[in-house]
């Protein structure tokens, strides 16, 4: 039988009508049976303050971990701020690395899919954030690279992913990101 | 008479026992007399969110943007979490910078000291931060770069910087900056 | 009387029917009076081998240096080759800033123009290109940035700019580089 | 009976005294009995100029191309020129890259070794690589990351390694890339 992986996904975005979030749900459905995508909430992390990580860290920070830790894979559906990363964003990855020597990250396959308003498919957060998962050891999905554009145009009223380019892309997408998943955690 | 010229100084790590915080405060004692160094913090900042930043933001937002606008320069001092911006400094960035065209930090000239307890001198922290300021519009100081390793090894017991050598480097590291700062904002 | 600057242009693409070298030929024409626009060709540098560079570097290293060290300032216009700089436009810029010590670039201000058929841009360009820069001392001209897409459709058949809005874009670019150009080399 | 793996390695400096071909050659002898490591020179590439790519692109290209089309791995080895990739090193990944379609890089697993005279182990031209070996879809080595520092101290006069703590390092690290490429390159 065919193994079934679980995969945290981590929005960059915490604003309610966020298109990341609409991608990243549009992804849940679109993803191949192997994958059960989940989205895991980082808006209520506190700033990580290494002074607050010790026997008693903050519940969200052990909720996330706890979350993080179950999956097998990690997808980051993310916007760019500022040419660069988001500062929440950046904060969930800070407080699931640490303690040092207990990420959650470590070994887990990772994708990145980027989304911007405009032209240019938050090109900066993607590769910054690919820095971080070096570090944190996370084996990342090279090809396809996912940067998408004009994210307004992509979803009707309700939220639904109407564009259909997108939605093939997707899917292919997804498909080949299953198997990175299979090859790197196979026994 | 010359001029003075504020410095809004940003630290990136929260920690009490911060090195980086120590160095911001050595950086306060051995500036020249045209630039007056101030820590404005952090640390109170909830996670940047588009949908509270409407006619009623957060009141630390607003503290933190005000002390920001007040100031002449920026200085940032920073470790580098997970090879990149930490997370509570990038969100400072990104909450700063909006609401969209009302960034508090455009045309203030800059400079970053990025600083690790290794070697490496928090070198990812240093350029990712300069890939956002050029967004910013913030006139980056160039040269002398400044990645200060060994972090823990510079300070005494109380917190004071104890190495001669990065004293003589930061003093003449501000006198440069010193004249950067007088360059950018002439009339 | 107002001083005029000369601007050395570097176009990181060396093939005849260059996007890059149409679009800085462009440039040349919409540039304020202040402005005077050059390109330094780039072709013909052989590879930057450290051995090479004693008493007697390959003449068209001398050349290049020499070129640079006259102009009061540096626009660079690039596409992106596999997410980054173009390796002939790398080698310009590594035999431009040795012997150790003697680089040409040092204190010239700067601004980058970079161009993709697609339309992300050629970011990846444009930012690891000023990553360099900083350790050049070249300052750099922050806002606007100029990543510009869809190049293949900007050009008329003998390779003039057609695009009004491009125009136009450009011509406000230059005159904010010429402003920062100005303030830079002030005495 | 156990796989064995050819390595192509891509060394950054083209000096003759360069400390990374003394460390590639020290990597060479290293290695598990898994990995067979030979340097692919890249020093008499002509600069990548696509008017040249046609029917009869220049021998040294082919030559290259084909060297490593024929491993099944990729090592790189290189020094930071002004905080990024050496423009000879860059221009090899550009050659190698075309003409579009035709890569001779994708699918090889790799991974980065970078060097420095100083401290800070080339940190810029590690990641700056690793930008371009995401379009090129490489996969590749996370951790152990390898920033190796004060280069000039590891070698003894004939160019041998002399540090025991760096022999150790690159002997794991090796281990660690071999069973890398054998998990990307399994069936």
């Amino acid at each position: 039988m065919d193994r079934i992986y679980k995969v945290a996904v981590m929005v960059g975005s915490l604003r309610k009508g966020s298109y990341c979030r609409m991608l990243a749900r549009a992804a849940a459905g679109l993803a191949p049976p192997s994958l059960v995508l989940d989205i895991v909430e980082i808006r209520d992390l506190p700033l990580y303050n290494e002074d607050l990580d010790g026997a008693s860290p903050p519940a969200a920070w052990t909720a996330f971990r706890e979350a993080v830790s179950k999956a097998d894979a990690l997808l980051f559906v993310t916007p760019e701020y500022n040419r660069s990363v988001p500062g929440p964003l950046k904060n969930a990855i800070d407080v699931g690395s640490r303690p040092y020597g207990r990420s959650v990250f470590g070994g887990k396959p990772g994708a990145i899919i980027s989304l911007s308003p405009g032209a240019l498919g938050a090109f900066g957060a993607n590769h910054h954030l690919r820095q971080s998962l070096v570090f944190l050891d996370v084996p990342m999905l090279q090809q396809p690279e996912a940067y998408i554009g004009n994210g307004g145009s992509l979803f009707d009223d309700k939220g639904s992913l109407k564009n259909d380019s997108t939605k093939e892309f997707l899917q292919k997408y997804l498909q080949t990101f299953g198997r990175w998943v299979a090859r790197q955690t196979a026994a």
